[in-house]
């Protein structure tokens, strides 16, 4: 059926006046382990249905109530992972509101500030090993119970909480398969996470991914040490094993506080290096989509699929296209595929069943159009087209 | 007042469960030009208010609808004029609905699709002028009557709509400010406006800005030449007199359907070149900051002026910051800067108030409140500093 059919020309959507442009939800969880209630958002994919069939990777991110971050880092999610040329997948993005964030962030007790003074604002500093267990034991389970989730875990933080992120990756670095680290606070108690970078390096993980961002430093006030291009540098001389380091350091163009999209952008980029498909790839045979989506699966540790929507663009362009020759052997072959990677989709069994009637394979079309009324007694479409089958085979 | 300070360490905000996060709201509107009703998406500033007197340049791009865009634009242009070194003003975002693309989007009307085949769904094409009619007499003035907006306008659009911005940059070259057409479908009829970029080339403007965007052809059944290169060309070759040209090729590693992203971040970094700030300016004197944005105002023809909250900001970092020597001085330039861009501003006349306060400079204090108190009489915290500043006088 064509419903998930790109329309790329005519589109025509009237809603009512002023109605509102929703992203998510705010959501509570009660933390027994850090006895408070902590709010997270959360942003579902396009595709997401409550009953669906479809798991998706989560990315989870710190300080979603700073500087419009949810708003921006969704839709950043969501944009990359749609059209005919998909660099990431759709995942359900959770942003975590910061709440005390330094308690959460540092993994040790200083009172020393950026710029070398001290300051009782940090007198709760030193909490990140019980953020992290609040993540692990409370709100990752919930919402790995709550939602279709993939076995798939990203972290992403930013300046302070980045500390928690390389914390995470230090203490438990199986937790999360990917970490993203925009320009982590590496400066923080005498750095500390330098120091333990050492006692790091000797693990060995398994498809880990690090992105980490900076930029060179201007002169301020400020100390003029970058620690997080010592970071780099460290991981460069000692690679982890397993662990694949993906690093990015601005010029001058940027600083600390404008570098976060291009780094959000990059760090997805690089985490799902070897994701992106060209739309040019429907011009060829399934099995090359196929062995693709194997490759980066292997590669990553996850079960990924290309959406089920564009797989079906796919075997309809190569079924009734007009601007290149049209190819009905191929377009079944991307059904197939399709009622293959999801088969309790009653969509994609009625586009199969459309292609084998297009080619007047009606017991094949039958088979199909029937697995599709099975999965969806209302598929009215595939009703009809049974009968008429039906009619044709008597 | 401190009440737009920056919370950087500690954020308490609890809110209900399950609460929506809404970034816009869906409008309509009745278009005589194009005779059918017209629905376009707008998102506001944070700090916009409906009696504020701040007033925003406005964003206005198309295919509200497809592909994420308009929350991954709106975040991303919220998340660049966040924070504390802003990258471009904050800005009202509108985001046209495609509802009749290709009639909308084409200058002229042809058949001939991508790959030169000829197709029935481009018989309505050449409604451009249409389309931008609608814009200018319609859209454009209703936004105006309704937003507080600065004079700035700004358009965009990405692929087929993409001509329809180099159109509007044509016909109409003071209309806009700036224009952003990413991956622009310049294959159109012949490369019609390659063929009209002689006559174009002839105009004067005045502060005008181009960004334009694509990427390396990757070999596939599609022609390979690309025509935005040749258009990057001959804008080098001819340059056009007051227009500002700004474009990025992509490598390989981007393509047509995954280039959006990234263009629309340099667009806005592009057309907003000279805007950042340094959040260490704070330490310079306040006069610098004030050059700083009369230089960009006179560079692009509208009044920019930093955010209110964060030149508040400055003030209270120079005044009370127990991480450097504080500099009252100082704090009180910002403030004053401040209340002299937001005049109507009772907080910045209450910030202002504290920091002379603070200096028991208690008769300019008290100038300073009142002024305050006339804005909003409702300011306790004014009232009664100007009782106890008259107890101190007394």
């Amino acid at each position: 059926m064509k419903k998930l059919f790109f329309f790329l020309f005519t589109l025509i959507t009237l809603n009512v006046c002023a109605q509102e442009i929703v992203i998510g939800k705010k959501h509570q969880i009660e933390s027994k382990v850090l006895n408070e209630n902590r709010e997270y958002w959360v942003s579902l994919p396009s595709s997401y249905r409550k009953n669906g069939y479809k798991k998706y990777p989560v990315l989870y991110f710190t300080d979603a109530n700073l500087n419009s971050f949810f708003h921006a880092f969704s839709g950043i999610t969501k944009q990359m992972s749609s059209d005919a040329s998909p660099q990431i997948p759709e995942m359900i993005v959770v942003g975590i509101v910061s709440q005390n964030r330094v308690r959460d962030s540092a993994p040790t007790n200083s009172l020393v500030q950026w710029g070398g003074t001290a300051t009782k604002a940090l007198e709760t500093t030193g909490g990140a090993d019980n953020f992290l267990k609040f993540l692990q034991t409370e709100l990752v389970p919930h919402i790995e119970q709550n939602y279709h989730t993939a076995d798939y875990r990203i972290l992403a933080g930013y300046s302070f909480t980045g500390l928690t992120v390389i914390h995470s990756l230090y203490q438990t670095p199986e937790f999360f398969n990917a970490y993203m680290a925009i320009d982590p606070s590496l400066w923080w108690d005498n750095q500390i996470m330098l120091k333990r970078f050492r006692e790091f390096s000797k693990k060995e993980l398994s498809k880990r991914q690090l992105f980490v961002s900076t930029s060179e430093r201007v002169p301020s006030l400020y100390p003029k040490e970058n620690y997080v291009i010592e970071f780099i540098q460290k991981l460069e001389a000692s690679p982890v094993k397993g662990l694949n380091v993906h690093a990015k350091v601005f010029g001058t163009d940027q600083n600390h506080h404008t570098m976060q999209i291009m780094s959000f952008y990059l760090g997805l980029k690089n985490i799902f290096s070897g994701y992106m498909i060209d739309d040019a790839i429907r011009f060829r045979p399934a099995t090359e989509l196929k062995a693709h989506f194997e490759n980066i699966s292997d590669k990553l540790g996850v079960n990924l699929k290309p959406r089920e929507g564009l797989v079906n663009f796919f075997g309809y362009n190569r079924l009734y296209d007009n601007q290149f020759p049209t190819n009905s052997a191929a377009a079944i072959e991307f059904f197939k595929l399709n009622a293959e990677y999801y088969p309790e989709s009653y969509n994609a069994w009625d586009s199969l069943g459309e292609a084998y009637w297009h080619e007047k394979e009606y017991k094949l079309a039958l088979d199909a159009y029937k697995k599709s009324t099975q999965l969806n007694p209302g598929n009215s479409n595939a009703k009809e087209k049974i009968k008429e089958i039906n009619t044709q085979l008597n």
